[in-house]
């Protein structure tokens, strides 16, 4: 490769560097006002994000990058080395689909939206879906005209240029190939677990520990299953979250209440699944740029998923943890056999709220949300009939009656906040964590040993191989099907759920 | 005034205020650093702190702004207004200081002076001084070639433009003037409290309380004086510090042992001082402008030290908060009165360490200092010298023989830092608080009684209109006339501590 180029290369990477620096420094701004600002620094903080969200944007737009690219591309030498040739070809779709957006449209949907979650605050708690009702029709709009200035990819509709944003590489018809068989599977299996005679014994939720014990044991649960603390931290917040805030600082939090440690534990794997993907990202080598970033949200929810389900709603990890919950919470939990918390951690029971759903019945949750917001943008649905369509799903795929919009349709934040799209992600996480892990119990026949015993290195370091360390480098396909050797299908989602459930619940 | 002038100051208002904005994020990632950070994100915080801080510089630098403030004090109409010719003098101070370090000198001391701290910290560690000399030398290089830059001001010594950064408005000679009667009032004070056989019982320092317990005391006393938690926040930190994260958001940290609640207090009076301070500032009307920040660092201590000593060592204040110590540390304070904790947190001994210092002997500790920098910026000292001259003037000023460096010159961060010219202003600080003090007292003929009460919002509302909305408006020895009537005078000061001492140690 020629000097002039190889310059050119670093130069592309130092400017991204300080963009990605900026964008560094707006994550620990957010991270601070979720868990540590105090009330009156809100107004101002705004002020702040915003800045340094403009001065990274600038950077990344900067017409420098631009030509810099394309020299780089033109390069035959750099282009040579698969991992620099991957580099290129995602810088080159990160700075297209920036460029593409008039900043007029981004600005506008920056106020918009950020108006938008305030309104939806006060609706959500008045459940009142005529006052969201606007703000949806803004969305709905500005998302339509963000998705023509982004083209859809592979020719598809202008849904696909949206999920592009968060699941690359992935088209809606693609989807709806997967979610369909998923759906026929999963409809029988819940209706099978609702008519049996099985009801689990709940009421290891019920026994209280006081709040600095739990933040103990969550800790001792992240830290056990290889969460590093020396590069991360976890507090408290009202709505659980990962940020990575720089090179060797990911944090995470987690939600407590008064009892109920049982929730935290849950809660605490999932995210340590995040922060535990972010720490293996190879950012002391590639920051600023794709190699070192998240392959996908599909991906990175796959991460947080099968720590929380596959590894944390397993009956081998709770024969691990449940000694330690009693030694380290006290003699509450002593009557508690390993079989009753096991039994009570994997309760189905359709509900009203996504969040607060089971493995079963979670993905029915988006697969609704998906066919509402795909329809919304194709011009299939109007806002008006938002809360009919809703009901009706819930009252089909859930057997639930919504008896207010507040357990309904405004239940979150997504759409308020302008993301469309986002939600098929969460089932493409569990469709990928399932799948991964038919590979992963190939690869350690012992896996279940390995749990019991609370040995979870060889687990981390195989996803840290696998899949942390290949940053961007392949699309989210790709990815899957040199791991498992196959595209991704419902077949292991289902296979997973129906050899849990049914033993459970003696179907 | 014109409508071009009026653009003309709003647009370097906020030219200005993104400027500030970036180094309020600057504050908010020393903030997380000093308190929350994880250890392996040490590195990469270095990188975001020196981007957000060029960011800032760049700003501040920015031809335009020159341009825009020449426009500005060329308008008659403008400087008309006292707060905006107020406003534009301390801007034209700010530029140019700014604008005349050429940017390879502050790069170069910024580097040094980080490599220096580093190398302090092990050179402190093992005692060797001389390990720090090549970095002293270079401290006092850099800062001989800044001050020749920025030019001393008055026509005084070069030294003097060292303390202009920090003490705008003063001069070594002004210094000199009232640091000489001080210490012969003072040398003869702390002798004979030294012969005295008062020996005050210091017992009450040694009552175990558990650290959760102290922070809610400490929390308890600030919050009761008046630092506003929905504005703020207490952690903790190795070292106590002050930090404004933006408009509405400044926190306070202090430091605490398994034991010993009352250390803790003081510091954290002294850093509610400042946070109140920071708190008081006019910046929701101001922010970016000379006229929301500090007047000097000699009056931000004042209000440190008037919280943690006028107010936080007197007998009516220990008189109020004695018996909430005993209702919310438990029984091991019931044996103290009134009179013995007053005694205790007012024990004069003569101590190597600056920061472990009583009331007395502190400021002899900073003439010290302040003599031998001056002396180091005149040339009529070697750092070679250094230790020799240092270990004298303990000796005959504090009758201590110091064993090692680490206990003498090596103990403090200020110099490897590369800040020459800091140290006078905390003896500054002690003397306008003590000068303030003396007119509080006039307005306030009950002031005892009110502290006796726990009544101390009077005075923070009067501190609050006589210094903390007034920003950087008048220099810090105009404001001290303003107030008090009189030119700043070591005589309150040593009035306050005769009329405290000589009755506690039986003169």
């Amino acid at each position: 490769m020629t000097t002039a180029t190889l310059t050119a290369y670093d130069e592309l990477k130092s400017l991204l560097r300080e963009s990605a620096t900026l964008g560094s420094v707006g994550s620990l701004l957010n991270w601070d006002q979720e868990t540590q600002m105090p009330p009156k620094g809100g107004a101002f903080r705004g002020e702040q994000a915003s800045l340094i969200a403009r001065l990274a944007h600038e950077r990344l737009t900067d017409p420098r990058v631009g030509e810099l690219l394309g020299a780089c591309e033109a390069d035959p030498e750099l282009n040579a080395d698969a991992a620099i040739k991957a580099n290129l070809r995602e810088i080159r779709r990160d700075y297209d689909k920036a460029t593409k957006l008039p900043s007029e449209l981004v600005t506008e949907m920056s106020l918009t939206f950020a108006h938008g979650v305030e309104a939806w605050r006060v609706a959500r708690a008045k459940s009142d879906f005529s006052a969201m009702k606007p703000w949806y029709e803004k969305v709905v709009a500005l998302n339509r005209r963000k998705a023509e200035c982004l083209g859809a990819p592979k020719g598809g509709e202008l849904y696909d240029a949206l999920l592009d944003e968060f699941e690359p590489g992935m088209t809606s018809a693609e989807i709806e190939v997967i979610f369909k068989p998923l759906r026929e599977r999963l409809t029988p299996l819940i209706a099978a677990i609702a008519g049996s005679g099985v009801k689990p014994d709940l009421s290891v939720h019920d026994v209280p520990s006081p709040l600095p014990e739990q933040i103990k044991f969550v800790e001792f649960v992240a830290r056990s299953v290889g969460y590093d603390f020396e590069a991360g931290r976890l507090d408290i917040s009202t709505h659980p979250f990962s940020e990575t805030i720089g090179i060797g600082d990911s944090r995470i939090t987690s939600r407590f209440t008064d009892s109920h440690v049982v929730e935290p534990v849950a809660t605490t794997l999932h995210e340590a699944g995040h922060g535990m993907y972010e720490q293996g990202l190879p950012r002391s080598a590639h920051f600023g740029t794709p190699l070192a970033e998240a392959c996908s949200l599909g991906i990175h929810e796959s991460q947080s998923r099968m720590w929380e389900n596959q590894v944390g709603r397993s009956r081998p990890f709770w024969s691990w943890l449940t000694p330690h919950m009693k030694r380290m919470l006290g003699s509450g939990f002593d009557r508690f056999g390993v079989d009753q918390v096991y039994a009570s951690v994997n309760a189905v029971k359709p509900h009203f709220i996504r969040v607060e759903s089971d493995e079963a019945t979670y993905n029915l949750h988006i697969m609704l949300r998906f066919d509402i917001e795909r329809a919304l943008i194709r011009g299939d649905l109007r806002v008006d009939d938002l809360p009919g369509v809703w009901n009706e799903r819930m009252k089909s795929d859930l057997g639930l009656t919504v008896p207010e919009d507040r357990l309904g349709v405004l239940q979150d934040i997504h759409w308020p906040m302008g993301a469309i799209g986002y939600f098929p992600t969460y089932t493409l996480g569990n469709l990928y964590a399932a799948q991964f892990w038919v590979k992963i119990n190939e690869v350690f026949p012992d896996l279940d040993g390995m749990m019991g015993r609370g040995e979870f290195s060889p687990l981390l370091a195989w996803l840290r191989e696998n899949i942390h360390s290949q940053g961007r480098r392949y699309p989210a396909p790709e990815l899957c099907q040199r791991i498992t050797g196959k595209g991704l299908s419902h077949e292991p989602l289902c296979d997973y759920l129906e050899a849990k459930f049914r033993p459970l619940y003696g179907l």
